[in-house]
């Protein structure tokens, strides 16, 4: 059971905003100092022990809430979540399939012109028109394909995720309907809806072969949108603003960033990220497109306090939480367990309810015992599918839901 | 009517994040630049038209976003209030009756103590073994006293706040009916729970002249908790960090930060804040023990989108969507009027609801004609009480909660 389980040794406590309080410029330099100071997870050696600082497009985040794998591959500490169900901005993670177009793209935010095709009209539709359209907001899990790729002993290639590739978001846009519905209709034979990112492509490479284009299957269309906001502010850059095509319950490669292109069609995309990347292929294998794409997000949960990023456990009284999901559906249920998966409690939900596509924070109040305790969660969703304990093992390590690779070890003294 | 509308000259187009992008000490400077080039309230006077910089306490906030009044009140802009419900604490208003305290109180948030009496078993807990205790998330509306204050046109002292004293804050905590269980159950004669402010008081004043020490009524105590949390990350030392009282429905004063006792109490507090700060008084008089103490809050509404901000508003299509909130009660209805409130729609609300202390996003699709127009939002609570018209008259300019007050003047071009 331990080769899968994170634990990392103790490190200086978190202080996060009150670096910033004294000032941002001294803060990104403090909390590079934190993060170089701090050790790597055990069984994710990817994560080098001197980190990179933030990059400029990001320099604006929490370094300390952040661990920089890459300078387009960052995630959140899983010590680093709270339990108020929206994760802040400065803490979410960065996942860039090609590096963030210019800032300029960001200048003239509702000036952003998307082409949409597949429908009656089709038409080319600035921000500013997009606006006058309609407004929703919805909350959601956004996680990347590969969170938990860490976990696999067979270390697949790609980032090491462990659980902090994922963040519970809200943002606000225009739903597909609504421009569907605007320009006509969507055409008789459209299966899918695909989306094209807006980033600059290198010269002399295929477009197929590096273009980040995503096709997902018509029914996600009820409850996608084209948004131009998150988490109360206009989508950062890092993010995919100006405006980010917005699937609930899909996995984040399939919210395709700066969306220039948005089109109803009758057939999957043909790029190389949808043909051949993210998909579900035997270990050992390249994926290719008759192998099962990623795309919709299963139930899943894990533990973020206590970790034992903190050093040793105090015995006695402890309130255990974290989060869980059920991707397309709602989560129902959250069981937790302090002997590794032996017994299981019924655990509380807390706080607000953001709707099925969020996360709900749970907690568990548990007496701990001095000694090594393994702390593990499973969560069940609406339609009574229960969190496995093993992984389904892939080639590229995406989806990983195991509650037994998510389960954390700490020591009680 | 005019005379307490709220309108602007055109300004330069937000950027927020993307100048963070850049650089966050060029962000600063960046954004106080450009917060310098905006034009101020016309009925807002007391805004100074060259803003003072974001204090270094607060220098990780949005600057552009907020409007700098002075270096313990700042405000949010109310073009900034984005539709995703929850407002970033980057944005969010800061108003303190004392400075904050030293960040050193931040250094250690763990070893915070706060002692409590007026149970049976009175004793001084640190926020280590509170987090031992229990755990709850809230969400809720924090909105200082005088938010509206700027409004009035008797301008009464104090800050000359608009809309945005306010915001839609998400705090984690451990409930007070849990801490008193704990402690053997309150005190029998307690009428009151009472919050005293851990801020270092000035030699050589009488401490009750100034410390901060609320009372709010033993009702209150139901839902409310000593926080740690914010928004996701830990309270920031402007918000009160390490530990704020946090009483949901109640105005922003109630809830005491860097609390440093809390009692269940008999009596009110006899600091003069609670004495005769925060007294809705008659108009030309000074507060007083015997006026009504401000509290909760009551049902209220407004709209942020559009504005005046960004010049002339398009003619044609527009969603216009606001906030309303019903204070002690969920908020029930939103209505909207595009003709200054002689008629009026059914608005309807979008997003996640994140129960009743919260605010909710409203949002309503018009067609605006040419010229100037007047926008309104009318919002009703769940025990049927509507927004009223116009303010109440008092001395000090609280509890403004006027539609009128709060209505929306633009040119339609």
């Amino acid at each position: 059971m331990t080769r899968t389980l994170a634990s990392r040794a103790p490190r200086q406590p978190l202080q996060r905003r009150d670096f910033l309080a004294r000032s941002a410029a001294i803060a990104a330099a403090t909390g590079l100092a934190a993060g170089a100071r701090e050790a790597t997870a055990a069984e994710a050696p990817a994560v080098a022990p001197a980190k990179p600082p933030l990059p400029p497009y990001v320099a604006w985040k929490d370094a300390n809430s952040l661990i920089v794998h890459t300078s387009s591959t960052i995630e959140t500490r899983r010590s680093a979540f709270g339990a108020s169900v929206v994760t802040p901005s400065e803490q979410l993670y960065v996942r860039n399939n090609l590096p963030a177009p210019d800032a300029s793209i960001v200048a003239d935010r509702d000036a952003w012109e998307v082409s949409i095709s597949g429908v009656k009209n089709p038409r080319t539709m600035t921000v500013r028109e997009l606006k006058t359209l309609g407004i929703e907001t919805v909350a959601m899990v956004l996680q990347c394909s590969g969170n938990g790729r860490g976990f696999f002993p067979s270390k697949p290639s790609g980032t090491p995720w462990q659980v902090g590739a994922a963040g519970c978001v809200v943002w606000s846009g225009v739903p597909l309907r609504r421009i569907a519905e605007v320009l006509g209709g969507v055409a008789g034979d459209a299966k899918f809806v695909t989306g094209t990112g807006g980033e600059r492509l290198p010269a002399g490479i295929d477009p197929k072969a590096i273009m980040v284009e995503r096709s997902v299957p018509l029914s996600a269309m009820a409850d996608s949108m084209l948004a131009w906001e998150m988490n109360g502010m206009p989508i950062p850059l890092a993010h995919g603003g100006p405006l980010r095509l917005i699937v609930p319950g899909y996995t984040g490669v399939n919210s395709v960033k700066y969306i220039r292109q948005l089109a109803f069609t009758a057939r999957e995309s043909e790029a190389a990220i949808m043909s051949h990347g993210y998909r579900l292929s035997p270990p050992g294998t390249k994926g290719a497109p008759d192998q099962p794409s990623v795309q919709e997000m299963t139930v899943k949960s894990w533990i973020n306090t206590p970790t034992a990023d903190g050093g040793p456990v105090r015995a006695g009284d402890v309130q255990i939480h974290g989060v869980a999901f059920g991707g397309l559906n709602s989560v129902a249920k959250v069981e937790v367990s302090i002997d590794g998966g032996k017994t299981w409690n019924a655990a509380r939900f807390i706080g607000p309810d953001l709707g099925r596509y969020a996360w709900r924070q749970f907690a568990f109040a548990a007496r701990l015992p001095a000694g090594n305790v393994v702390l593990a969660s499973r969560a069940t969703d609406s339609a009574g599918n229960v969190q496995p304990e093993q992984r389904f093992e892939n080639a590229a390590g995406y989806n990983n839901t195991s509650w037994l690779d998510h389960s954390v070890r700490i020591v009680v003294a």
